[in-house]
């Protein structure tokens, strides 16, 4: 039995079907349908290419050992999610501490994303530090009294716009939990596209850290999957923990075949999202009524807050959707100050459908709706 | 760096190799290679369907509806795993009793193939029943003490060669977790291949039991994934486990629509397996030497065991790949018995391309070289 549609529903369903008659959108690389992406899948497999079992086998095999190297680790797994991968290396380090509880970011993807499962599945706790308003600073970490088996870092704060803390601080960070004994951790769910801002290779970020997760399907515009890179033996015991965790499928190459494309065709591309996110950052910073954070943004991503009514705003979203085959943004979300709204961009191709005079010209065209 | 090879990684290797060379294969359905099975996905999917988003939208809660429906179940949630659906279950049925003992055969999935991750994440205990060279019997279940959360009955059981319990022993015991307080789980990883035995709706084979788990890669010959389908707050719930596991991914389409593709092209041929088992099993059992379990096959799989020695027979099937590009069988494992070994024989497309006489011709010839 299907039960009526609610007129909440009705315009939800609305949104959707005017955003697939979208030709362009501000966000990320557009939309790409599954016949689309399972083509590219088509093209991307050798003929004689075999299929991984069980985890096994040259395909993901071969691209694990491509995804150490890149983080300049000994080795690593491929994993359905991020959500498994960061679980899993929690629970590792926190054996080898024999301490429950990590430090994290209030903003954390396993405190606010993932149901808690970190709790549910492992009876780890999570201590936030700081401010959620703020990223991390090692004065922060300083009042961490209690024993920790892990400091989780998101690089970048992806709640926070995608701040970066600076190299140096960063360093002192990572430093710290060696004087805890506890181990440092990287959530690195947009590392790829943290590259502009330390300018530095990845291994060399990477180095930082005990563990490293990464995931394939934001910036780099795969299917979906993640992977997590450390010691030899820390990613061995992670092995046994994606069977545990239900994520040792008899396949997964649709996932690692699309990551090992996307990363070929994106990985050399987050400098220029960074350009672009620049670009649409000033364009934005001369429409009254609009803040962006950070300003300027450190990645490709940034929150942008806008000024008005709610309603209003989205309507004007929705009727440049519908009228001109342009998606700017779908929702707006509540932000801390009255009358002010926010929504995340993040830059990837679809930008590039844009100038920055229309992208100014439209969102005065929202601002002034909500006026 | 890469170690060297060792003579056993070599054999196994050249094993590999022959393999890929075959051109007909007794077991399953053959050697489907990846650029093979992502093009009959990109012929699956219609040019429009949208991309499911991190478990919502039309492909993925349309399949949802179609299990729940073939099973006769209020609800049904799509999984990348069985493990991840029936760990789920379990931990649910368990919070709903207040009890953390499931009841289940001592060659269970859950017990044997999963790095026990009932206990791990699930802080679960299984009780084992009976004999593991024999089906669960209703006295069996009459000796369990203790209080249980849920009673698992895999239908049919693998690890015995694909025994089914009669239908009146099977309502029984399943009438039997009411007596418990506890709920009936159904490991279903072969239901679809029950349906000639029972010669019954699927959805009266699942009105015995609460909850029922599915796959989509044994004989349907999808990628991977699994259906968890039970009462609607039951699968609601389990959704909040999904993404506590990490199984919420943000798109499960490659797996959704390889099962989609695979029930409407496999579930119809399921009794021709049965009889195409009957037929291979009624040519073994004409071969010194050779014995089936259970005799007469009751599903599509088998077990067949071969008297003689382990690597002669072995090399001689390696022999009988390299030279006629017929793949019978790739290991032998070890039964109770001395000079006897086994493998495990599941009837798919594969076994209609080799006529009865050929396989007790073939299998004459293993037997002999070990004799």
């Amino acid at each position: 039995m299907y039960p009526v549609e609610t007129a909440a529903e009705a315009r939800e369903r609305e949104r959707r079907e005017v955003a697939r008659a979208c030709e362009r959108f501000l966000q990320g690389d557009g939309l790409i349908r599954p016949r689309q992406a399972l083509a590219t899948l088509v093209e991307e497999v050798g003929e004689d290419e075999d299929a991984d079992f069980y985890g096994e086998g040259e395909l993901i095999a071969s691209f694990e050992h491509e995804i150490a190297g890149l983080l300049g680790k000994e080795a690593a797994i491929f994993l359905p999610s991020g959500t498994m991968a960061q679980q899993i290396a929690l629970r590792i380090w926190s054996e080898r501490t024999g301490c429950v509880t990590f430090a994290c970011h209030a903003t954390c993807h396993l405190e606010e994303s993932e149901e808690k499962g970190y709790a549910w599945l492992h009876s780890l706790h999570a201590k936030p530090v700081g401010n959620a308003r703020t990223l991390i600073t090692l004065d922060d970490l300083r009042q961490v009294r209690e024993p920790i088996a892990a400091l989780v870092l998101e690089l970048p704060q992806r709640h926070l716009g995608g701040q970066l803390p600076a190299w140096e601080e960063l360093t002192r960070q990572t430093a710290w939990t060696r004087t805890k004994h506890a181990y440092a951790h990287m959530d690195g769910a947009r590392l790829w596209e943290s590259a502009p801002f330390y300018d530095r290779a990845y291994a060399e970020i990477a180095a930082l850290f005990d563990s490293v997760y990464v995931s394939f399907y934001k910036g780099i515009g795969g299917l979906a999957g993640a992977a997590l890179a450390g010691p030899a033996d820390f990613i061995a015991e992670a092995g046994i923990w994606r069977r545990r965790h239900g994520g040792t499928l008899i396949h997964l190459y649709p996932y690692v075949l699309a990551a090992r494309a996307g990363l070929r065709r994106k990985l050399h591309r987050f400098p220029h999202y960074h350009q672009r996110a620049l670009a649409v950052a000033a364009a934005l910073r001369g429409v009254p009524g609009v803040a962006i954070k950070p300003d300027p943004p450190q990645t490709h991503m940034m929150h942008v807050y806008l000024r008005g009514d709610r309603a209003r705003m989205e309507d004007a979203a929705l009727a440049i959707a519908r009228e001109e085959k342009a998606m700017l943004l779908r929702r707006l979300s509540p932000s801390d100050v009255p009358d002010t709204w926010m929504f995340e961009l993040a830059i990837g191709d679809g930008a590039d459908t844009f100038s920055d005079e229309e992208i100014a010209a439209y969102f005065r065209r929202i601002v002034e709706a909500g006026a």
